[in-house]
């Protein structure tokens, strides 16, 4: 049989690793599922990623492909390479698609979302899961930053300084904000994001919840097209790939509970 | 000021200990608790705990006490405690009691929680919180299943081997079992349980649930008072302490909205 092409949904824990794409010397996500797809078929030699995430970042919902010989049987591609892969990274998901399938060029959105721990003291179940912000947020006024950063900006003031994109026009085609348990979940979603983009939206929103700013100001920011006038970096332990969106694909990476946009 | 007492209500991961008794030469969480408070206050020989949970078995409201000359304002013991603390353990609350009180006897009773993964395949975010059960779960069967256990009984076919209680005689108040996100979620609440009762329940209630027996067979197996006729002892890292109940005093261990009963 010709080449194909395999897609794969990938859970992963990103504490470990330095990030989602493969470097030298470093323990990284693509680095990982290269070794067990080879342990499978040696000749395979690149895995392609839906998103780089940096170091930290978890994911439930990031979508890889490579390309193979041999006829795996799919269900035996997802069962062999969860035995092969350490705990901390699962496939959810294995589908077949066609030779012009890129996990990143092909994606038509994604869905990203970020934990914030609101609670006086930090909490050892949420460490590597949520960012601890103790100050008491104002979630009205939150909701009411995040408005002017929905739709299509240009959005260099949410890049971070070494984002090599040659356009920084993005949509983002909702923010939500709400509660779970003791945390604050923001969801965002967009068509594509540039890198670091969400964790310097939630930490611009969460410099407008503890009252530093009122929400008017993430409109001159977005403006001023300025990097150093925006907030923080919101840590990379907060933040999690939802799921990657395709037109006419659509990888069955969340809950249908979660997924009801 | 002479002797007073200080209750805490502790959160902690229970994965790097080995369960929150005092053990020597092993990492326990009363170890550490008991080593931060010396650092406050040497002469501090003992911690007190309301329930000895387990290896790997986590908390959000274990509740301790300790015996101190020292006067330092509330506030600034659990701040304290948790600048020494790693950050595996968080005090989230320090209160003074009076000297009759002791966190295990005067306790009235205790809320665990068990958490199953209910999934084709295994989860990293998962890992350490939840049972991972890949067999389909009767929810319904397990519910009938688990109203035979509720009211007091003698769970002898519900202890350890190792158990050294006198009586076996209990109350479970309840048991819920309801969906979140991918999980299940099974919570019981009694005024006291035997050592691994929560456990062996959930064991027990998930055979059922899988189809090996049918609900009515709990009370059999409740009226043998045979060990070996229960289920398995459900893995420690599912389990978690939710909150020690106390009549008049009532540690804030919870948010509200999981704490609606």
């Amino acid at each position: 049989m010709a080449d194909h092409s395999v897609l794969l949904t990938v859970a992963y824990d990103g504490r470990p690793f330095s990030g989602w794409a493969p470097q030298d010397g470093a323990r990284t996500v693509a680095g990982e599922l290269l070794g067990a797809i080879r342990a499978m078929d040696p000749r395979v030699t690149e895995v392609r990623g839906a998103s780089r995430t940096d170091a930290g970042v978890h994911a439930r919902g990031q979508v890889a492909s490579f390309r193979t010989e041999r006829t795996i049987p799919l269900h035996g591609v997802r069962r062999g390479l969860n035995s092969l892969l350490p705990d901390t990274i699962a496939i959810r998901e294995a589908d077949e698609v066609d030779d012009a399938f890129h996990p990143r060029f092909s994606a038509t959105g994604k869905h990203y979302r970020y934990t914030i721990l609101v609670a006086r003291d930090r909490s050892p179940r949420w460490r590597h899961r949520a960012w601890f912000v103790s100050d008491p947020l104002d979630v009205d006024a939150m909701r009411a930053a995040a408005t002017y950063l929905v739709g299509q900006h240009e959005f260099d003031a949410f890049r971070a300084a070494g984002c090599a994109a040659k356009t920084t026009r993005r949509t983002i085609e909702s923010i939500t904000i709400g509660h779970a348990d003791e945390t604050l979940i923001v969801d965002v979603r967009g068509n594509a994001f540039l890198r670091n983009m969400v964790r310097i939206v939630v930490g611009t929103v969460v410099e407008v919840g503890v009252g530093r700013w009122p929400p008017a100001q993430v409109a001159e920011i977005l403006a001023a097209k300025d990097r150093t006038q925006a907030g923080i970096t919101a840590p990379a332990h907060g933040l999690e790939l939802v799921e990657v969106r395709y037109d006419g694909r659509r990888p069955a990476a969340v809950s249908p509970d979660e997924d009801s946009r």
